[in-house]
């Protein structure tokens, strides 16, 4: 166990979870701890929690810095929240202890575009205690910024990036059919979209990260958040959506170059949703396009890229990075 | 002009040439000089062998040692052969005079396979030289390999990886339709076979590149390259295939891991293919299809990936590197 990466995971929920238990598969990886404040998981076994059916020997701790005294470790898997400006001190309480993060943070993909001087501190934190912090996941992460970006390596030129998703949330756990409003009115889903409380987290961060990973600079960037309306009614493990209510979001970020709309990010997640696809177009010399028929199942796939990153991230140049900065991702199993 | 990478064109076979423009047309890369050793392009002017139509003022120099004292460079992107054991002291004289390098030459992309002792020598003069050199094109070095590499970044298990390659060699050049054995019969073609003249070159580097990246160990190596045989006649622009001639090839290498195959990569090249395709399937949590409908279209896309990956090997560090030890490839336009 010596050349082992010693693992702490913070945030047991779905995500956390996940990624704790796949920590537990990876022979080159040791899960030491566990955090979580919520008062139901605080002093239980962790292998309880993860639903093992044994224990683990280690305990949930409510705070991260109960643990500096008693456990050894090289980093950290960041499951507590979407937003930068929520999550920020947590990674810097972790960067100031001396350990390496990834987070699942949507907004921490690309924290210089929401809260730059947040990010430059951060930045500043893991430089001077000689760690690295990534932010990534399943979308954002990959389907919509990292692929296009590598797959831009066989063009002479682009002039056009347009990446599409549709997911039918109908085969997804129920919070997240219930997160993109299915069952709501049109009227009660439009009231959280201006409350900012409606809609996929990170498209923004998705598309400034793809084009400043191919050097592009962007200007009117937007983002729209509609409702999906049900044409007829349907019916999921968890609920029933009739016709004409919600059955879930249709969220677009676009913006331009040299005057012309140059990258267009689509997310259609609503429960039966037909043809389920990432599909990736890009236009120019090659025209090429790419397809994950069925699509990319983010509940397995988010928790595989938070851990597989691991080794990239601990032998990283200390600093914030992100998904372009750090080597040719791959399996780290 | 003062920041941009000054480069060199080392070879003017189709795949250079298309380089060479590519390089012209990139504001932050500047073309120095031009080599090639056939007596009919040294001395002439470097626009009128790219069919520009004027000057560049770049006389096509027969000896890169000739440059030397007159050129200053950066990088030098090489195109003059498939075989590492042939380019290897070209590379090194490269190396010994301070430049980078990207090499179109097939076997490059992972030339510890079949030749370690020389391709550690290369990586000795590359370091001694602080200079970099990387084996790439689009196959290998993209669609057989580092792509499906970055799809296993969402895998939290992967138990067989599957990559498909159909190309209708109708739709390119005349020599690469003569290639792969068009109009041939299966005797002439399977004599060529046993005399290691018939087949693409790299296959099986971009298995053992694919496998060491995401750290697989790997056993019984193999590799097959049999006709496809015309079941009617094709025609194409250059030439007339009839029934039960040879229409091209269909080449697989695949490898074993824990006693069951692991790895199969899979290429068909054949005028009147159907379907052509780049396809790539992962058998495991989760299991994966990506699909590159039309395929990609080799032409255009390894010039793109020679001169993408150009800053990504003048900033790397110094020695011989593959597509997995750089960080993400992406369009540097």
């Amino acid at each position: 166990m010596s050349d082992s990466i010693r693992v702490i995971q913070y945030g047991l929920g779905a995500i956390g979870r996940a990624a704790a238990k796949l920590v537990l598969e990876r022979p080159h990886l040791q899960l030491v701890a566990a955090v979580d404040c919520n008062p139901d998981l605080v002093g239980c076994d962790l292998g309880q929690v993860l639903g093992l059916g044994k224990n683990l020997d280690i305990l949930v701790a409510e705070k991260l810095e109960n643990l500096f005294e008693e456990v050894e470790a090289d980093i950290v898997i960041h499951c507590t929240g979407s937003h930068f400006i929520n999550v920020q001190p947590e990674l810097v309480e972790i960067a100031k202890a001396g350990l390496h993060c990834i987070t699942s943070c949507e907004e921490a993909l690309f924290p210089h575009y929401r809260n730059p001087d947040l990010a430059a501190d951060l930045n500043n934190h893991c430089v001077s205690n000689s760690v690295s912090i990534l932010g990534t996941g399943v979308n954002p992460g990959f389907v919509m910024d990292t692929l296009p970006a590598v797959l831009t390596t066989i063009s002479q030129r682009v002039d056009a990036i347009r990446v599409l998703r549709v997911v039918n949330a109908a085969t997804r756990r129920e919070a997240l059919q219930r997160k993109v409003g299915a069952t709501m009115t049109d009227a009660d889903f439009r009231k959280l979209v201006d409350e900012g409380r409606m809609g996929h987290v990170g498209l923004l961060e998705s598309l400034v990260l793809l084009a400043t990973s191919i050097g592009w600079d962007i200007e009117n960037i937007s983002e729209t958040v509609e409702p999906v309306i049900a044409q007829g009614s349907v019916r999921t493990e968890y609920l029933n959506v009739l016709r004409g209510q919600v059955a879930g979001v249709r969220q677009i970020a676009t913006a331009d170059r040299n005057g012309k709309e140059a990258l267009r990010l689509e997310l259609q997640m609503y429960v039966g949703a037909e043809n389920p696809r990432d599909e990736i177009e890009l236009t120019g010399n090659p025209s090429i396009k790419l397809v994950l028929p069925g699509g990319t199942p983010g509940d397995i796939a988010t928790p595989a890229i938070l851990v597989n990153m691991i080794p990239a991230v601990v032998h990283a140049v200390p600093g914030l990075h992100t998904m372009a900065t750090l080597p040719l991702p791959r399996l780290s199993a």
